[in-house]
């Protein structure tokens, strides 16, 4: 079985500084809880709200900011996944998520799907994010707004991603009473259609007036969510990553060899 | 607004004349609660649990039958689109949905993607379905299993398509306390990453061993069941279809214009 840790946490707009030494507390505490792998919001470095491109890039950092090597002496046998408000080499902003382990930085994946304003902010990223063995299985960084494209996240498990760790920063919208929120019942659809575990880490406050889902849930390879809360602080969740290995729903149905190319 | 009317049904595996003749009244009733559109289960005409393909090809109907006049003549004013076990022009025998008004059979959908042993009593079809312009609005008939793919319905929905009429035979299957049937997430998420409407009509009772999920439910445009339930009858749902015509989320977002399709 894989651990899987999710930190639903409350950066504070401007407070690179705090958030960054907020974000290797919770890694090292993920750490020695065991974690295989941790999850961490989007932007979790930087606060989501800006007000403008200029806010947005001073408070970008590049990929070989020290906060990352900081998460990797902080993962021990963990992977981390991170959204962070990246400086590019250009001097562009992404909404990026990292991919940390002790070794130091594995990947960064910069979100391709900018959600509403964002392109006020950022520039989108135009490559597919990479699927990276691991101790937690094969594990796919995406962000956000990208979950809900669903030739997106097919297109990831075909490469053979097994866990898709997703940091989000979820505005609250309405639902009806009793309903998980939205973004929720996408990650369980996702999950159950390709077979692969999904983990949400969200974030939780009130941000410069927008309130956040505080929707953090890791959703099974069989589509059903194995925990999920928004209390800030670390929800733990064991899943079975071997049942993302086996794409046979019966002894005769297969989520991706039943798919007709042909057509689509 | 637009009146579905989906009927859930226990066809008898075998018995075509009396399947047809259920569904005629079925549909007579829909029409006069005032349905715009009617959806009828998969093989309402056949039943589902064949024992070898012999039994299937001996229920088949083409699609000139006279179950097709007889919900026409008591269609009134509404769309039906129903499932039937279909004989081809060359004897193939294909588990298809036929889509039906007053003036006679609009189009005849073929199921492509077979589930588990339909392949043994089944020929695929390898067309996507029509979109067809109805009082309902832009109606796609799809069966079943179809809906499992997701990027079968974003096809038809980048097709035009505003409401997905979906006859089912939903095997149960087991899940969590409290949970909708996993299929049934699936229809949410269809709904709301697209912002379609959703219309599964399942069947009930138990056939040959086979216990069913009496899973039918109507799912508006923005992701959330409108009505729901598997006791035999009809089940109504009013639903906004001009919904479907709007594919912003936001200001600035917009489910179609922020694919990448340059990535998949």
């Amino acid at each position: 079985m894989t651990l899987i840790a999710c930190w639903t946490a409350a950066p504070r707009i401007g407070d690179l500084a705090g958030n960054c030494a907020r974000s290797v507390t919770a890694v090292r505490e993920a750490a020695a809880a065991g974690a295989d792998l941790v999850v961490l919001p989007e932007l979790v470095t930087s606060g989501y709200v800006f007000t403008s491109a200029q806010e947005a890039a001073d408070l970008a950092v590049p990929a070989d900011h020290e906060v990352f090597a900081q998460w990797a002496r902080a993962a021990g046998d963990a992977v981390v996944v991170g959204g962070f408000c990246e400086r590019g080499p250009d001097g562009e902003v992404f909404n990026s998520a990292a991919v940390v382990d002790a070794t130091g930085v594995l990947a960064v994946y910069r979100k391709v799907h900018l959600w509403d304003e964002e392109e006020r902010f950022f520039t989108a990223g135009d490559e597919l994010p990479p699927v990276l063995d691991t101790r937690a299985g094969r594990v796919a960084p995406l962000v956000c707004y990208d979950l809900e494209f669903p030739e997106f996240t097919r297109a990831l498990a075909l490469a053979g991603a097994e866990v898709l760790a997703v940091p989000t920063n979820w505005p609250l919208v309405p639902r009806p009473d009793g309903e998980r929120p939205p973004e929720v019942v996408i990650a369980m659809a996702t999950a159950r259609v390709n077979r692969v575990v999904v983990a949400c880490c969200d974030r939780t406050g009130t941000e410069r007036g927008v309130r956040w889902t505080a929707g953090t849930t890791v959703v099974g390879a069989d589509g059903w969510p194995v925990a999920s809360g928004g209390a800030e602080g670390l929800l733990l969740a064991e899943v079975d990553v071997a049942l993302a290995r086996d794409k046979q729903l019966t002894a005769r149905a297969h989520v991706f060899a039943d798919r007709r190319p042909d057509l689509y």
